[in-house]
């Protein structure tokens, strides 16, 4: 995450007078190249937040916890990757596509959603903006970027280890990876969702202001190194067709309709990866609701990039914009 | 699915007093051990099915439709794997555990599901028995073995030359299938919906005996080497609860509930793998329905055991015992 925010603010020429990497003593000292620069991280402490006007966290639920409030005390905007703020009144939970304004309420912390969730939510505002989303049911197809670089590694080990026919011992994830997949291993509530599942849900309506909208969540990590895919099924308000569906979807910014029937071209991760778009296809009428307000489709988007980095830089954009 | 065959019938000791192996003549000639016989794989004509009882056909929708009217002819009754014939009103289609009764009114073949089909359908008909099913929004995880040893040896390949840095070329998938998915390469219909997912809507009415009850499928291929896996999502008739889901499908036959909320495990492929039983968890209120009606549970099942090779034994042990 952190690499991609670097490698985004070059691409994109997001305005930076003064660029600070810091981490946790265990990163501290690596040296990284932006715009030329050989920027040398630096360890993470209560001072490192003076003359900081924004600030992207990418450092998980604890750490932000803790630091953030520092931060904002010091003056410092922080736009912040974990989950610890994000279902909090008080935060805006910000997908600049989708509802740019809640940014205006910020008392000095952005929640940037989750992965999943700014997938799928890509793929379905531009529909729910015109005709309400009632009803979502998904089910993912979660890469091991989503676990980090450290994942991304063990599927990578993992399954050459079992190509060469030696033991497969897992350790950054529960289970085996290689050649597998498995149910995602966050908490699970007693309701029998787990926290990666309630994310969807939760963020999704808060992102949307529709906290009726029901939905459904099935989310599963399978042996692809970068980008989520997910296959989402549609309630609507009034019937649609899959026409409008691609009309309208072919117009929505950040979102690349693919949708090749003739070629079986459609969204997958090798296409989706290293991609800002989220990429949309497999529309078609749901063939289960006979009423004309089923709708379904099959999106792929880069966990990294807009599940991720890019919609936080896009945030510190917005910000930067708005003063 | 024919090594599948014979591994299974030495395993199952099913009454079998002479057994013959035949093939194209790209595979004739070659032995297979069955029981400490070295068998020779003979060359397939239209004479092959003189003095046979039973024949079991994985041959592919062409070769079934040529060659199993003449068995037929020849007093053969045909288990028959391809879908030539599974959509025929004649024909019944047929899951051991669920219809055995259909295979009565057979007229020399009887056909095998889909295996996709076969999985889905082991998990939801015991439900279905107690509380009617009026709707399934089902998303599948394929494994390669679905199309064949080849697509199998193409996973294994292209993940290594992946891994080494080389460049990597799709044969017999449309796509890279190594640390990729796509949506199943089957031809598309003018509904939107490839074969494969058709396959699991029409087939899975058929086994169950009801026309009307609404399926949506989503096929996507991943890269596993064997045994599919399926998020359902269900629709009853009347409130149903996860208990009672749950002991339902603990005392169903060729089930195994595999749902250990503690310790995060849940259905995996390498589980499922090389096993008989249909593994189902993630039993739980699907809190998109507020009335109590909606289920959602995650299937894995061997495509080439109860999805393919054991079900169409099971038809065979089923046409034996009935005469």
């Amino acid at each position: 995450m952190g690499r991609e925010v670097c490698a985004l603010l070059q691409e994109r020429r997001t305005k930076c007078n003064q660029l600070s990497l810091i981490a946790s003593s265990r990163g501290a000292g690596t040296k990284i190249s932006v715009n030329g620069d050989a920027l040398t991280v630096r360890e993470l402490n209560e001072r490192s937040f003076e003359d900081v006007d924004y600030a992207i966290f990418s450092a998980g639920g604890d750490r932000s916890k803790h630091f953030a409030p520092i931060a904002v005390r010091a003056g410092t905007v922080v736009i912040d990757n974990s989950s610890a703020f994000r279902m909090d009144r008080e935060t805006p939970l910000v997908v600049p596509e989708i509802n740019p304004g809640d940014i205006k309420t910020h008392r000095g912390i952005i929640a940037n959603p989750n992965c999943s969730t700014i997938i799928m939510a890509m793929a379905v505002w531009p529909l729910h903006r015109v005709n309400p989303v009632r009803r979502i049911v998904v089910s993912t197809y979660q890469s091991a970027s989503g676990a980090g670089a450290a994942a991304m590694e063990e599927l990578r080990t993992q399954t050459a280890d079992q190509l060469a026919g030696r033991k497969v011992a897992p350790n950054v994830f529960p289970h085996p990876i290689a050649f597998n997949l498995f149910s995602h291993n966050t908490p699970i509530g007693p309701d029998g969702y787990n926290t990666e599942e309630r994310k969807m849900i939760e963020e999704t309506r808060k992102i949307f202001h529709a906290p009726s909208i029901a939905i459904a969540a099935t989310c599963v990590r399978v042996p692809v190194l970068r980008a989520h895919s997910e296959s989402i099924n549609l309630t609507f308000d009034r019937p649609i067709d899959p026409q409008e569906v691609r009309s309208i979807l072919s117009n929505s910014p950040g979102v690349t309709v693919v949708d090749d029937v003739s070629a079986n071209r459609f969204p997958m991760p090798i296409d989706a990866s290293g991609r800002d778009n989220v990429l949309v296809g497999r529309i078609r009428q749901d063939v289960s609701q006979s009423d004309g307000r089923g709708i379904e489709l099959f999106a792929c988007g880069d966990q990294l990039r807009k599940g991720a980095a890019l919609n936080a830089i896009q945030i510190l954009e917005l910000l930067q914009s708005n003063t």
